[in-house]
């Protein structure tokens, strides 16, 4: 496979063409941002490292039975997907109370939840990705009801697989993003990523944030905490 | 009825113990607040308005099928209610597109929403009645499943009634926020006010703004637009 024409540059990806129409090659960006790209750094080796971890967590997936758009790893940073067209909805799971969630019922950050949640934000950058529900879903025409409820099922299905398998190697998943898209078939599939960009990860022992928040909160090294998470899930 | 203990003071209302434990004593108030108690004036004959147009309207949905606490006016400013412990949830209900809404989706002000979509608000000033789901309902155990249904039901049907008794004075009925409480035996009420504090009402030919945008965004004397809601229903 080779890259083609650049289709889309994101704030983590860009996504070229390939020969075959339905494959798209995903180049993973050392650009770190946050706060809606209010906060922004460059930082080596992220791009290589949430490549490897996503492909690392699309391939746990597809072997417990949840299909995406992950086709295989390429180079360090680079991997082929799917074509799919991104629903404009990022679905949030939830099983530990952090971040907006926190803040929007007053909770604790660290409060485990009496279940999983699932919460969706409509992909806006200039709107701000606000918090929306499947009423909004509706009037908005973004997703058919019969949509939300398999983003629903899926978002708790990955989280099923996901928690565990964290848990096995200390950490505790707090709660992570999701993104899906409509193939050329009008199935939907998982896609974007799956990495501690979209992850909040907390060492089950200490409790030292293995994401993100890192980058968010100026806590340290970003790249040290996702070595971390990569070698914990296998990788190096 | 012989107005009792100071039991609440809120922003537009006071509620007194009666005689009859199961009958409060409400006199409304002539504070006007905005923006979670931000923006805040004295408005004469504020309360009296108010009073007297969540009368008719309490009055036209009982006639209408809809219970409430409402069980009569006894003084321009006094109404009595049946006691009910309030739910912590605004229910929103919006036709067409204004406020929070506008700004969340991306909808100009004015926008016909393709149905009527039902919000929920969590009654926390100190969160400053934060935009919450369903979910979030469940894990914060402020209602049951059961009766969320009832909320959003009873939402949908009060605008299938008022909508419609607006229109036919001229009177666009844009948005509304509801509140309900449980009785003694555990039922779901429709309480709390329905007056132009909690409705978006506009002129429907000239596109006046009849409610309490009027003190939100400074557009003119609130109690002359109230006067003409209270007229328009039938009262004086």
């Amino acid at each position: 496979m080779n890259k083609g024409q650049l289709l889309y540059e994101g704030k983590a990806k860009r996504l070229y063409a390939t020969e075959d129409e339905q494959i798209l090659f995903v180049e993973y960006k050392d650009s770190a941002t946050a706060f809606n790209g209010e906060k922004k750094a460059e930082i080596d080796g992220k791009g290589n490292l949430n490549n490897k971890i996503t492909t690392l967590i699309f391939e746990k997936l597809q072997a417990a039975g949840i299909a995406s758009h992950f086709v295989k790893q390429l180079s360090p940073n680079e991997q082929l997907v799917r074509r799919v067209d991104i629903i404009p909805i990022e679905v949030v799971v939830r099983n530990i109370a952090a971040g907006s969630l926190s803040k929007r019922l007053g909770f604790d950050e660290g409060t485990a939840l009496p279940r999983p949640i699932v919460e969706y934000y409509y992909k806006d950058d200039a709107l701000g990705d606000p918090h929306i529900t499947t009423e909004h879903i509706d009037v908005l025409g973004i997703a058919t009801a019969t949509e939300v409820e398999e983003l629903y099922k899926q978002g708790l299905a990955v989280n099923d697989i996901l928690r565990p398998l964290f848990a096995e190697v200390g950490v505790e998943l707090i709660d992570f993003k999701l993104e899906f898209g409509r193939d050329g078939a009008g199935n939907v599939l998982l896609a974007d990523e799956i990495s501690p960009d979209t992850c909040r990860l907390w060492d089950a022992t200490t409790g030292q944030k293995l994401d993100k928040d890192v980058f968010r909160r100026d806590l340290g090294n970003l790249t040290e905490v996702y070595e971390i998470i990569l070698e914990k899930l296998g990788g190096k």
